[in-house]
């Protein structure tokens, strides 16, 4: 019997070489941003941390842009990414249902992170900017920032949510090794970071916070631009590569998805994911998109739909999403990128009309089947991921207890190698 | 202009059925391995602790073994693994030469030892053994022998050198997720472990002494064989994979090696490439193959050839290889597989037929081609991998100042995800 081939690739040929835009398929259209003082935020607005490119398509109504050739060039060292089929992890639930998982974590980062990286760094680069700050919490952005910028030839500095970067000491070895400066945040360096440490020398740091320090510093010198890894809309354009490779890849297996599932912290890996589906669904095809987050961080399923600030000290506009509240303190969870109080606007906007759903799950869950999947695939999946492969596992045991398997697509958005301290937490 | 494929990927019909003996090649037949009182060892004395089909691979005469269908079932889940043109690394060197590397990073366990792992783990349980003993340095082998326990339904444990142990804790951390038990070596359950203690309770440990616990404690259980990563005949055996599946790819690339570059430590990664290609070169192919080791542990470079046992308490078999003598300290470097005063007898014999050669390499050039490497084609290697890396590149750069480029291939045996600690002390 010859080995079966599980990894369903595409030839360079079929990268894809446009972006996919949702925005006008909303079914209502989103509320612009605002000021905190009440006003809608002008895209001039944003022209001092943003570049004009990256502005546009923020606000964009065309649904193609076409991805320029240096972004190709640098999208296509690792991508198309495989769509695997795992018959192993099946088996090990006893499920006749199809898995299959969009593996991100083959990237030079190791996550999809890497997909926005190279094409913010790029727009900032041809807009004459020299140097970027960012945010990271799990550092899995951070680390595809630093790729980025030397990919580049741009300086970058990194604001890494300080319990991260104590769990995460090898993050900053890759970032540092990359050629980028890390800093932990709170910290000295901003007027943000200052208070936060003079309201408690101990702040573990968030999200939120992390972003006022980047945004601060970018906002303050014209030479520094800033980049955000997720939630903005831009971010999740950059993504959608995801969403139109795994619509070529199930047509090449003969199959159409009855799931689609990814983890939820800011929205770009499950928006690039769906965003080219999200058509499909409103005309109608059955398909259930569905966003996964963590019990302790329920920004979708258990926030509030209004318009918040991305960021703790308010430096950002305010938008029109799902939020836990910019003062929620999510607790030292592991699955550090999932620790945001906020959500994307768009992924916010098809939730509140019913285009997707949103689910949370424990923390045991998700480990219990990363376990499986490590014992079954040989695949350690990033803690962020595994809530994706949690909710996936649970869905097709109950399609199995209802007699009605199907075919369930997940992201497994990134890799865990860099994260085992979170594996070891549940071994102690 | 289209995006460049730089990976030759073979597909799974393309998976080698069997595995290659290189010993019948051998320009002077290899001697017997010898017991401690002077006689040649017999296949009997081996029984305690191999079953016999392994006993068998090791001094078999027959050129061509079959691949048993659960180990080429096992081996494809990551096999063919793709052979990389390294263009952007040929640039940043500044050659015109064609660099390739051979991807064994991409196994589950992260480098080559996945091959021979499977092997041993397949041929144990078909023995009746349920449970196996083993050593590992650096981490890669008690990593990749953990999964394959997990895929044969065996129970593994693992001797870890102490000093790898406290370097890469993470390593245990995956060997514990995927089900092995891992001690730090030397330990307290064995008389050669307890020996060492008492002569120095602060023991860095050596991979030879970690082997010496894993054959006692194997020796002493009817139930328990003992498995070893490298240095044998029938490792390497296994690892002709690698050398087979690059000849192929480099034949659909329209390309002849010039140089076959690996690094050493027990020898199966160098001897699974280069095994292939050994009727070749005698037949007077004008290929180089090179074995690479540290300019801190020179087995082959400035070792002796001569009979010497493979562990430091004298339990294995004397055989016919170049070493440092078992009492030799290696200094803490990180490249912990490579941490070894011996070396495999296939490659021993191979190098004083003059059929291959070898180097040795600085620690600081190997650091300074990883990070080229890194910053070039976004892939970290594993310390033991940087070694053939800084080779080839030492290599490329002296075919240029002739101006004679060639093309050059190298086994990236493994990534450094979880080497990071090498890096971070670099970066200090």
């Amino acid at each position: 019997m010859p080995p079966v081939e599980n990894k369903i690739i595409l030839p360079k040929s079929e990268l894809p070489t446009t972006w996919y835009n949702v925005l006008p398929d909303l079914p209502e259209p989103m509320g612009p941003y605002m000021t905190p003082g009440g006003q809608p935020v002008s895209p001039s607005d944003l022209a001092g941390i943003f570049p004009q490119a990256l502005i546009d398509q923020e606000v964009s109504t065309e649904r193609i842009h076409s991805i320029p050739e240096p972004v190709l060039e640098a999208l296509s060292i690792w991508r198309p990414t495989p769509l695997v089929r795992a018959r192993r992890l099946e088996q090990a639930l006893g499920v006749s249902s199809r898995i299959y998982y969009k593996d991100e974590s083959v990237s030079p980062s190791g996550s999809h992170k890497s997909n926005t990286a190279m094409a913010q760094a790029f727009f900032n680069r041809q807009a004459g900017i020299t140097r970027l700050t960012t945010e990271t919490g799990a550092g899995q952005w951070g680390t595809a920032l630093a790729i980025a910028a030397k990919q580049f030839g741009i300086t970058a500095r990194v604001y890494m949510v300080k319990v991260s970067l104590e769990q995460k000491p090898y993050r900053k070895v890759i970032m540092n090794l990359m050629g980028a400066e890390v800093l932990p945040s709170p910290s000295q360096e901003t007027q943000a970071g200052r208070r936060a440490l003079e309201e408690n020398p101990k702040a573990l740091g968030t999200l939120g916070l992390a972003i006022s320090e980047a945004v601060e510093e970018a906002a303050s010198r014209p030479d520094t631009n800033y980049v955000l890894g997720s939630v903005l809309n831009h971010v999740i354009l950059h993504q959608t590569v995801i969403g139109q490779e795994v619509k070529k890849q199930l047509a090449l297996a003969g199959e159409k998805p009855d799931f689609l599932i990814a983890c939820h912290g800011g929205g770009s890996n499950f928006g690039g994911l769906v965003s080219p589906y999200v058509k499909d669904i409103l005309s109608g095809q059955k398909i259930r998109a569905i966003a996964v987050e963590p019990e302790s961080c329920p920004s979708l399923t258990a926030g509030e739909f209004r318009y918040d600030a991305g960021d703790s000290a308010g430096f950002t506009p305010l938008m029109p999403m799902y939020t836990l509240g910019t003062s929620f303190q999510p607790p030292a969870i592991h699955a550090g990128g999932l620790r945001y109080h906020g959500s994307s606007p768009i992924v916010s906007a098809l939730l509140k009309s019913k285009v997707i759903e949103a689910a949370a799950v424990s923390a045991a869950d998700c480990f219990k089947f990363a376990q499986m999947l490590a014992w079954s695939e040989y695949v350690i999946p990033a803690p962020e991921s595994s809530h994706a492969l949690a909710l996936t596992c649970l869905k097709a045991l109950e399609l199995e207890s209802a007699g009605k398997p199907g075919c369930l697509v997940f992201t497994l958005s990134g890799h865990g190698l860099l994260d085992l301290a979170a594996y070891q937490a549940h071994q102690d």
